[in-house]
């Protein structure tokens, strides 16, 4: 009988492992049977914007983080699929920091150029994950949500990808039981003009805090106070926007800092980051980690070193996108395969512990992407995945930093980047990103001003 | 060995459910093994309030649907527990539409005296049931969320008590992916002082947006535009409160309507009701019903006809709610404690079949409370819960009713109501609800002004 593959979630990393497999039949290889099961009626993952916040039509968590007014925070130059560049999908150069219209017609273009919509079940969501340590199967509980059938099918193997930027960490702080303001994590941040004329606090400083900072200003905020916990990001933000310590504590209206300072705030987004969450794993097979460069437990950053049969993708923290987890999808069907084979599960666990110990001395962001790169490039050198220029896209990752560091409002205008895979040259943009309000992809595909 | 019974949430259900068997312990019965799993970290279901919407510490969507300024809206003589007065708790008469904090304090004092708080596990979260037919017996498959263990126990009977008030219903409208203000449930509600300010549009026409139309106004909103699918409630509504037909799409904030008028609108709340959702339920033993006062395929409105060691507690359409509660509770112990025995299952369908083609004919408030006294009187007949006087409590509904037509703001300021148990009347309270911007117990439970 031929191997069953089950593949959770139907987002970027999940739509990569479907195309790796596409793309080896396409050539000629026996493929395994896929199952990918997708809670949402569609596919994209997080890039499938909805305004729904909270649970969803069907009752689960809503799994989009998005929000209408997203615009690249980095190149596209630097997320670009090989097997799929942007000029084979747009036909002409575009600007390098494009808004969520545009990424999401790149990904789904790519999925539809791949025939690989049949292997999906939509609206249908895993409720429960075991191994069988007899069989060495998976049994893989699931709910067709549109008609609350429930049912359970083995699997041979099971990639998790499933993604970790939807399920929020959500922390406490003294007083919020009695704020009379709205409360909420960026999670559930959609449209910034609901905080136009007001006095927002974010609580947080990495990229959703920075993001949705500018963004509220940008669209009206009367204010916006960041604290942070350990340090401030420290950019030359605009008028409105300033970075204070953490907060110790809200009485009313009044948020307190712990520098002893106080502000009047009307509403608090907590950017706290996110969990990794399996709820629909047994203990034995679930992931535990924080959000870093390489998670433990993980060979490649992909194989469940317990039992590789289990596969993660895309659980790092990301300075590459969707250039890793191609790198990760196309090493684990590989594996599925039998193209490659993996050490003993002692040999997994000392390269692991190398990774680990490597990243524990990343100080750096240009570090770190460096870090990442290589982890990319150890998955690369194994496998078919079209030559880019990898080395070019970590120079275009210390552009990016320099611009940022330079203008926080303005380093999406900065064009010139060239594309890994073709050579193509970013143009400009018709808009300073910071007047730009109209984010559609048809204005954003318009030439000149 | 004695039978083992999961009782599936720590809310008012769950826990009439708890102190029923633990009052037949009491009084020298041979209770089974109880375990109640509670994913909450404290006990109340939906009436331990919480700041958090979306999803909760654990990431598993939010319990509760409390808001901060609920005050009952209903005389409190009509969900009295007979075993547990109002006397005996507050030691003094109490006006008849306490604020949530008094209600909860109510519903924990009577947990507290009975001493079931070991039964319950906190902090875990229900992933997956299912039944072995073969041993009649139930798998019920946890979650610890403090340390993300998993674990599966076998059990002879489930009662599942995690209530119908949790899982928004959240339907669509065109337009709402380009809405430039919040969107929420009426489930996501915190606080009404959020909408101060505003023009705000509530969908709905039954009690939640009756009493957050209400509450929005008192707290400060500019305006309140209810939006009716079939009829207004046509209260005499305060000014600044007015009901308009069902919203037929949104452009920008403009909201139009079947009318053809159209609004200005600053932010839209979902008054559209909440689902029986029972994710953790195999399909084969989950209920289906929309909100009716006797779902089908429970016998007695509790026991699922298929298989009665699978039992539902509280999934009414409730006019009575803790008094509904205890009856039930009381005839599911006494099935499991073999007092009582039910009839085969034909039977069984054939009484709920009455019970349904009574519900077709109900058509006013003032049957259908009397089709819930008569569901309550059933079960009362055959178990051993408190006498009290039934026929009153139909009485208060009636004079309810009829002051909620009189004045819309103003019935929570009657006083007069006697208790079904003690006969003590209800005080005026000191301040009129319009005004009374304190809901704490302390200025409650004041007397005078």
């Amino acid at each position: 009988m031929a191997s069953r593959v089950a593949v959770i979630g139907a987002g970027p990393s999940g739509l990569a492992q479907l195309r790796a497999f596409a793309d080896a039949g396409k050539n000629g290889a026996d493929i395994p049977e896929l199952v990918c099961f997708e809670k949402q009626s569609d596919w994209g993952g997080l890039w499938n914007y909805t305004w729904r916040t909270g649970v969803d039509a069907a009752g689960d968590p809503v799994h989009g983080s998005m929000y209408r007014h997203l615009w690249s925070n980095g190149p596209k130059e630097c997320l670009e699929f090989a097997d799929y560049t942007f000029d084979e999908h747009f036909g002409k150069p575009i600007p390098s920091y494009p808004p969520r219209e545009i990424l999401y017609d790149y990904i789904i273009g790519r999925a539809q150029q791949s025939d690989i919509r049949r292997y999906i079940q939509f609206d249908t969501a895993v409720r429960w994950v075991s191994h069988d340590p007899e069989k060495d199967t998976f049994s893989v509980t699931v709910e067709a949500l549109k008609t609350g059938e429930t049912r359970t099918e083995e699997f041979d193997y099971v990639i998790v990808a499933s993604g970790h930027f939807s399920s929020p960490h959500v922390p406490d702080f003294p007083g919020f039981e009695q704020f009379p303001g709205r409360i909420l994590h960026s999670h559930d941040f959609r449209d910034s003009r609901e905080f136009a004329g007001q006095n927002l606090l974010v609580v947080g400083s990495s990229y959703s805090a920075e993001d949705l900072a500018l963004q509220a200003k940008k669209y009206g905020a009367e204010s916006v106070t960041i604290s942070y916990r350990t340090a401030p990001m420290g950019f030359d933000w605009p008028e409105g926007i300033s970075e204070v310590p953490l907060l110790t504590g809200v009485e009313g209206n009044t948020v307190h800092f712990a520098d002893g300072s106080s502000r009047q705030i009307d509403a608090i987004l907590l950017c706290t980051g996110y969990r990794h969450h399996f709820p629909f794993l047994e203990d034995g097979l679930r992931l535990r980690t924080k959000n870093i460069l390489y998670p433990d437990n993980l060979y490649k950053g992909v194989f469940w070193v317990q039992n590789p049969k289990l596969m993660y993708l895309g659980m790092q923290d990301q300075y590459y996108t969707f250039t890793l987890f191609d790198a990760e999808a196309w090493y684990a069907r590989d594996y599925v395969l039998g193209r490659v084979t993996l050490p003993s599960a002692e040999e997994m666990r000392r390269d692991i512990a190398g990774w680990r110990a490597r990243e524990e001395k990343v100080s750096s962001s240009v570090e770190a992407v460096d870090f990442q790169a290589e982890h990319i490039q150890d998955l690369l050198a194994d496998v078919d995945y079209p030559k880019f220029d990898l080395d070019l896209t970590r120079e275009h990752f210390r552009t990016w930093l320099n611009h940022k560091k330079q203008t926080i409002t303005g380093y999406r205008d900065f064009s010139g980047f060239t594309s890994p895979c073709t050579g193509t040259e970013a143009p400009e943009h018709h808009t300073p990103w910071w007047e730009a309000m109209d984010d559609s992809a048809e204005a954003f595909l318009a030439t000149g001003k």
